[in-house]
């Protein structure tokens, strides 16, 4: 096996190195993450950065630049204080991989890219309709990262829209049925396969597989 | 579709919602996080929430929660600085899994699950010497969550251990044939399939497919 130290990271070809570091850490949660301006213009934008923190309360975070394609998004959390997270399914793929472009501002992804605004009465923000798991998220922090200048953004689940056939008895959700599918690095998605599910381990003895239902 | 409030998030019984929360936000980062303390004693977590941060430099980040079975990676991270992060391949996913079992203080993951330590000769954390892809870890910054008291730990890659056929002509790392596999909630492993890669959107057009060498 190979050893890259710091230098020969430093030393790549720099659209390498994206591609590169970006594709290193694995398969990661994608999702469409939708918000809505004051005006009432609405925005999709494409991210692999988001991550469970909680259960109780309910809180996941991801990571967002201030800069690019993710001013608007969260130009629009930071004033709203609402987005939504949207799973992206194998049959539209390449349309949430094509909200990744850089529309003028006051474009919707959803009108150029062919996705449906879906909207509950008393939640700000749009869901995508397309979506089969569809989360409502309320900012609750804002942290900026000293090293890079990028921010954390943690918001708290208020809101899920779900088939009630996609979760087990035991509360699992059943990402296979939802037709979830998964990314890693900047382009490349699968979908995936469940090998099994493993009770909770014991120092004594090995895991038992758990059925899914 | 059904619609769950927050009211009803909250009423739900503990354990459904620790499960039913963790897999709502589909498919994760998997690796084995791997320590070693002052007195040389080594440990391996297994973590999920693992995100990408920047590529140059190259940070990742993953949220630790400083009790329980992470507590002892914590320490070990404050203490040296470093720790590796190491992916989980189909093979041994019943051994890794096994690792987030609550072994007594100084019984090993390593000896205990059956994985082998690596070490490398100016670097103090041990790799997992059956993982396909070992990248070792330098941290550069712990942030405090105020909203759930957990924390955030941001590291820098240092050090890359790959095959040099892992990774194509353009930096992409092929992590289906590293035979990474992912997860979903706390316990359902899951092998992945590509799609396909998709070239850099623009706004006038559908991105192409990518050949992926």
């Amino acid at each position: 096996m190979k050893v890259y130290q710091s230098a020969d990271i430093v030393a790549m070809d720099q659209r390498f190195r994206t591609t590169f570091i970006n594709s290193l850490s694995g398969f990661k949660s994608l999702q469409m993450v939708a918000t809505i301006n004051k005006n009432g213009s609405t925005n999709i934008a494409l991210f692999n950065s988001i991550f469970h923190i909680c259960a109780n309360p309910p809180l996941l975070g991801m990571v967002v630049r201030p800069d690019g394609t993710e001013h608007e998004t969260f130009k629009n959390i930071f004033e709203t204080g609402f987005y939504t997270l949207n799973n992206v399914k194998e049959g539209f793929y390449k349309e949430a991989h094509q909200t990744s472009a850089r529309y003028i501002a006051g474009e919707s992804e959803f009108k150029q890219c062919g996705f449906k605004e879906h909207f509950e009465n008393d939640f700000i923000a749009p869901f995508v309709a397309e979506a089969s798991i569809k989360l409502g998220m309320q900012l609750r922090e804002i942290i900026p990262v000293a090293i890079n200048g990028c921010r954390i953004v943690i918001a708290e689940i208020v809101k899920i829209i779900i088939e009630d056939d996609l979760i087990a008895k035991d509360g699992y959700v059943n990402q296979t049925k939802a037709e979830t599918i998964t990314v890693a690095g900047l382009d490349a998605y699968f979908n995936t396969q469940l090998i099994n599910r493993l009770a909770y381990a014991k120092p004594e003895k090995q895991a038992e597989p758990i059925n899914v239902i």
